[in-house]
Parts: structure tokens; sequence; C-alpha cells
């Protein structure tokens, strides 16, 4: 964890020798006066700031809990952010994911998935039985999941129960229980194995409805998480829950507000816990996640009772190294350097070294392609577009441009690297 | 370079602390025993071989030149492997990758893009100041470029010269001269810029037909080398070539073939150094190039007349999380763990851990969807897939995966695994 940053890492200055993240800030790089090579991804710290302040509003209002889902950043600096912020644990999608929560010092961990090998859980156990302070969850879904978990708990017992959600799926979906029957036969496995087994709560995904149209997909996130809340309810009335306070969970970044809202709507006959995992809050972005937003600013007041709005914090940074055609320029920025799943980055700004203080808003100029290392941008008659000039673009799906680096600098409104975040993919 | 590999590397065992590199093969880790968690990414150490004979062979018969694309892997110990095949040099698209590559000891790079920032330009001259065996070729496309790199060589000289290449590109690509009369006003802009420049040769990219279907890309590739020929006559013709041996270089993973031929019937007033680029060969794939192989076999008899077949060595494995329908399985494996822009990955093996010895072929079996950490497996009606079992995706494009990846495991027949490889993306 205090390993030296490579002086090899993308983003830092040629000249750079291995240096430890805290002196970062100390170099005073300027983005704009060139310190930093490009392709760079840049972190907006006072974005980042009204994001966190964002969703503290939002919880406090809706009264849900939040484990952020890790698998967006893998930073452990950015754990620790959240957790400052009052975070409930952090959502992982592996068990290597996990091992890295755990060396970032994380006590209470969802894993929002199922584990099937033996030495997973058994890393798992090894955790829970050094360290009395570490809260572990994952999912189930089915009994022979539940069967290797028991298994290996019972052969290498912790002294403190592995904590398990019943994972309610729907057709077509993704991982969960097909329907409520199946689900309750999986509480029951789990509850036959205690103590080495804790039925905990009923969760489920219904992030994946995001690919559909708004008006289609509300109503089946909305259906999904009444079918959750009517698990919880079954199970809680064959009293198979083995807490006090139970955890109702879903919630990727389309949807969250539905989720507080559904269960905090559920009365079972003990206290309820909401678990939200939205992960892509803390930068947010300029296409899927702004479009999501949009629409949850619309649908949820206590969205809109907020006194900030979530803003893009995420700028990956190239420089026009050719302008072979009348209103086309090639950026020495790619796939490499942006995730493109969710759609092309857009060019936000543009700056030209040396000629300017600020970065203009860059209008008009689009990607059209990107390769692995080049994105081809194409821009109006009227814009001035020059070799060297440097754009910075905005992305769709956060999660898969933070995959493509391992230091993300964390910079002020004048482009100063005040910090920076490793990621740990 | 040396720093040691850090514990929470995805791949490696839960259990690991930080060590070196070189110890990894002591350990006998052993993937059909579930030594190593999944997913992991493995590279099949047999199938790396017969790639290498092959390409070597391919060489040998077409007298070309390699300076495989390292930003395929950026694995220092594959650059290695690759200079001891008796490659001319290493390819690169950007400045940190030269880094990279300068530290792992690679004394002949191509960066096959243009340079723009004085500071990625101060860098090449400091490593040209300081290392006398070090040499150095960049691209250039506009008279705007050829300032920047002369202004920057001329006011710090580094005692040799920056050597350029120009590039001719073709409406719609990407960088590169859009004619042969603004290209050879580039190449007079070089000649002026002696002694800080030096002009060694053209070349270009034809690898973005590879998305036109075959029998309209080749014309197309068959025309731009041609225009390259044309120009490389034309600047010998000028006395603007500064060297005794001219550089033709071309070459992404469909084509190289045809560059092979087309640059060796070129004739100038000196000697002709055609040198390839292509980077995939080296784990090869199932998807887009396996198809450029079989197209690129039909055409060649150089390629049919070699002794050995490029055959896939890269697999992302992972476990089957659940089967939540008939004939539908999730993989905890995603596009964090393999690339998906030219496809999704093919299932290959199956393997059910403790019951068989190895693993049998995936036979029907499709990924159907995938998501940041998961993917989804249709498989048929007579397959017993069951929850535990190990899938081994095949992929297609190489570059894509090897960038989720921070180490990749060298794996013998049996699966054990007998070295690893880093990457520094």
């Amino acid at each position: 964890m205090n390993n030296p940053i490579d002086s090899r890492t993308k983003g830092l200055p040629h000249s750079t020798a291995d240096f430890s993240l805290a002196e970062i800030g100390a170099r005073r790089w300027n983005v704009l006066k060139e310190d930093l090579p490009l392709p760079v991804a840049l972190l907006r710290q006072s974005a980042l700031e009204r994001n966190r302040r964002w969703m503290r509003d939002f919880l406090d209002r809706t009264g849900a809990k939040h484990a952020p889902h890790g698998k967006t950043h893998m930073s452990p600096e950015l754990f620790g952010l959240q957790m400052s912020d009052g975070a409930w644990g952090i959502t992982l999608a592996t068990v290597q994911q996990v091992r890295v929560a755990r060396q970032a010092g994380i006590d209470r961990i969802l894993l929002a998935n199922e584990i099937v090998s033996a030495r997973d859980i058994a890393y798992i156990l090894d955790e829970l039985r050094g360290h009395s302070s570490f809260e572990f969850y994952c999912l189930a879904d089915s009994l022979e999941g539940v069967g290797r978990l028991a298994a290996a708990a019972a052969s290498a017992p912790a002294g403190r129960p592995l904590r398990i959600l019943i994972e309610l799926g729907y057709r077509g979906g993704r991982t969960g229980c097909r329907s409520i029957e199946s689900a309750l036969g999986v509480a029951r496995a789990v509850k036959a194995a205690e103590p080495h087994l804790l039925l905990c709560g009923v969760e489920g995904f219904e992030g994946l409805y995001q690919y559909l149209p708004v008006s289609e997909g509300v109503p089946q996130v909305q259906r999904l998480l009444m079918e959750i809340a009517g698990l919880a309810q079954r199970i809680d009335e064959a009293g198979l829950f083995g807490v006090d306070e139970i955890v109702l969970s879903a919630g990727g970044s389309a949807f969250y507000d539905l989720v507080a809202e559904a269960f905090g709507r559920t009365r079972l006959s003990r206290k309820v816990s909401i678990v939200l995992r939205n992960g892509c809050y803390l930068t947010h972005d300029v296409g899927t996640c702004e479009h999501f937003f949009a629409a949850l600013l619309e649908r949820s007041s206590h969205a809109r009772g907020t006194g900030v709005r979530l803003e893009n914090a995420l700028e990956v940074w190239g420089y026009v190294l050719s302008v072979p055609e009348r209103g086309r320029a090639i950026l020495g920025a790619g796939r490499r350097d942006f995730g493109h799943d969710l759609g092309n980055p857009k060019p936000l700004k543009q700056f030209r070294p040396g000629q300017t203080q600020m970065p203009s808003e860059a209008s008009g100029h689009e990607i059209v392609a990107i390769n692995d290392q080049h994105a081809h941008m194409t821009f109006p008659a009227n814009a001035d577009v020059q070799v060297g000039d440097m754009i910075a673009l905005g992305i769709s799906h956060p999660c898969t441009t933070f995959d493509k680096w391992r230091l993300l600098h964390v910079v002020d409104d004048s482009y100063t690297v005040v910090h920076a975040v490793r990621t740990c993919f």
C-alpha cells in the first residue's frame, strides 16, 4: 500500500524518479503549463467536493446508508474519502478487490457477488479470524453456492459468521434467484448453516434496466424492488433472518432514488437498513451518468432538495497531434485512456499553451471515432484548432475510464495538481 | 523496473506478499489446482513460442525487418523476448510508452506518431544526449509539427538527430499528409532542419482498412502502400533523404504481408529497409486476428510456406458464479478483464476442479452479454455447466485485453505457472 509510485506511470512527468504519493502536491505541477505529459487523467477537486456533499445530503434526506461500489475507481485514497463521508461500507465485485480494500483498512465490505472458490472463501475466513473489526457480506443465489460457503466455513471456522444476503434476480438478468420460492429455499439453507453463515438481508441489482428507455426501465426497477421487499417479508415471516437489523440493498448509479424510496416503505419485524451501492456519483460524467441524474432529479424531491448538483469531475486530456483535413483533428488519447463502452468521450475544453490563461469551452467539437491511442475529432468551420492544442475530454461511464489509469491527478480550479490517487485494478 | 510485484495485483493468490518477478516460477502455482484466484489472465508458453517462430520464419522469407508495436502489451519482459527474436526495434505510440521501453533497455524506437509537446521532445533529446546507443524515429505530417521538433532540437541539441519518417495518410484516415505535394513540403522542411532532424524514410498506417470487408480493404491498402512507395521515390529523386538506408514502414496486424510485398518491389537510389510493425502476432487471438490471419495465409505464399501457424496464446479464466436459468451461466469476468471493442470473448474450455484432469473443449457456449465484472454465457441443453466450473475465454484484440492486467502468468501445457510478465500501461 505504501509502495512508491513507479516513475514509468502514465501521467507523470518524464523526469520523475519513483516517489511517494504524499509528495505530489508539493511539486505544484500545472497542467496548463504542460508540466504533465498527455494523455493525462484529472479529477477536479472542487467538483469532487460538491459531489461528495450532494451524496451526503441525499443520504441524510432519505435515511439510506451507503456502500459505494468500489469497483468504480478501486482507489485506496478514494475509499478513504468515501468512508470519511460516513459510508456504511464499501461494495466490491471480486475477492481480489476485497484484498485491496482490506489493505486500505476498510472494515465493512459488501461483496455484491457470489463466491464459489474454496480459496476465495478461505481468504475471507482468514480475514475474519484475524481481524475482529472486519464485517463481511456476500450474496447467495443457489443451494450449491450456500453449500460451498457453509462447507468452507465449517471446516475452518472463523469465530464469526459470513453474513449473507439472498440475491433476487429476474429472467434474462444476471445472478440472483429467479423465483421467490427458490430464494426461500436458499434462505432456509443459509439458516441451516448457522452459526457459520448468518442471514442478514436481501439484495438485488436493478442496474441492467438502465439500458432500457427510462419509461420502460423505471417500472421494471420498481417491480424488482417490490419483489425484493416481498421476499424480505416472506423470509422475515419465516423467522430466517439472524440479525436485529435487516439489510435491504440494491442500487447502481441510475436508480438509487427508487431503491431508497421502495425500501423506505418496507416494513419488517425488525429495523431495516437500506444500503445503496451507487459508485459513479463521486466523479459523475458527461454521458450516461449525467443522463441518469437528470431523470433522477425529475423523479425525486429528495434529490431536488439538495443544495448542490452532481457535476463532472473527471477529464482526460490529450494533444491535437495533427489537423490533417479541414474540420478534422487527431488527438493523442484513445481507448487506452478512456472508456468507450457507453459512448465516445466529449470534447469539453480547448487550451492553447502559452497563448491563453484558461481553457475555453469546446463548442461543436465531437469525437467521431476512436482507436487504441487516438481519437478523431471533428470541429466546426469557425473553430480554430491547431497542432499542439490541448483538448479536455469528458467521458461516459467513469468505471471504464478509471481502469485505464494507475494514477489520476487531483487538480484545483487552476489545474494545479494538489494531490493524486492511485488505482489497484 | 525492478519494483517488487504488489501483492494486491489482480491474478495473484490472496496470501502472497510483495515479491520479485523472478521468483514466480519456483512457486509452481497451477491454475487447475485453483492456486490462482479468478479472473486471471494466462499466456500459453507453447503457443507463444510457436508464434515467435512463425514471425521469425515469415520475416526470414520476406526479408522485412520488424519493430513490433509495443503498445499491444507494454510489457518489458515481452519487449525483451521480441528483441531476442531479432526485432529491429520496438514501435510505440506515446512518449510515456517510450519511457517504459527505455527503462527496459530498448535502444531503437519507432514512435509511430507525431510529437507536439516541448517536454516530450525534450525528454527524447535528453535520452539521445545521454545514451549514444539510442536511436529514435518519429513521424511528421505537418510543417507545424516539423517546426516544433526543429525548434526544440535546435535550442537543446542532442548531438545526434531526431530521425524522421514522413507520414502519408488519406482522406478520412488518421494522421498523415493528405497529398504527395504536402508530404514533399514536409520532407523539404525536415531537410532544412538538418542536422537537428534527419529524414530517414516514409511511413503510413493501413490498419484502419481492416474494418472494411476484406475484398474492399485490400485494394485500399495496396493503393496506400503504392502511394507511400511513390512518395519515397519523389523524396529520393529530390535528394532529401539523409541516410544511406531508407526506411519504408507500415503494418498493423491485418495486412503486414501486403506491406512486405509492396515495399519489397520498391526501388530507390539507396537500400530500402522495410519495417513491419504488427504487434498482435505474439499472442494472436480467437477473433479479429484469427480472421485476419486466415486472409493473410490465403494471400501470401511466404506465410503459407512457414512451418507453423499463429495460434491463440492468451486466455482469461473466470468461474461460473451462477446458473440462474437453464442454458445460462454468469461468469465472474467482465470488461475489466478482457477487451470487447472488437467483439465479445469466446468460451474455449471448461474445467471442473477436482473432477477431471484437464479442461474439455467448450462447445456451443457463447458470451451473449458483458458487464464490468461479469459475462453472461449461454450453453446448449446437453452441456453440463455448474456453479464453480472454470471457463477459459479466448478474446478478440489482444491489445485491449493486455491493458486490463498488470501481470499475466505464463503457463505450460499443464497450466502450471512457469513465469509471468508485467505490463506498464
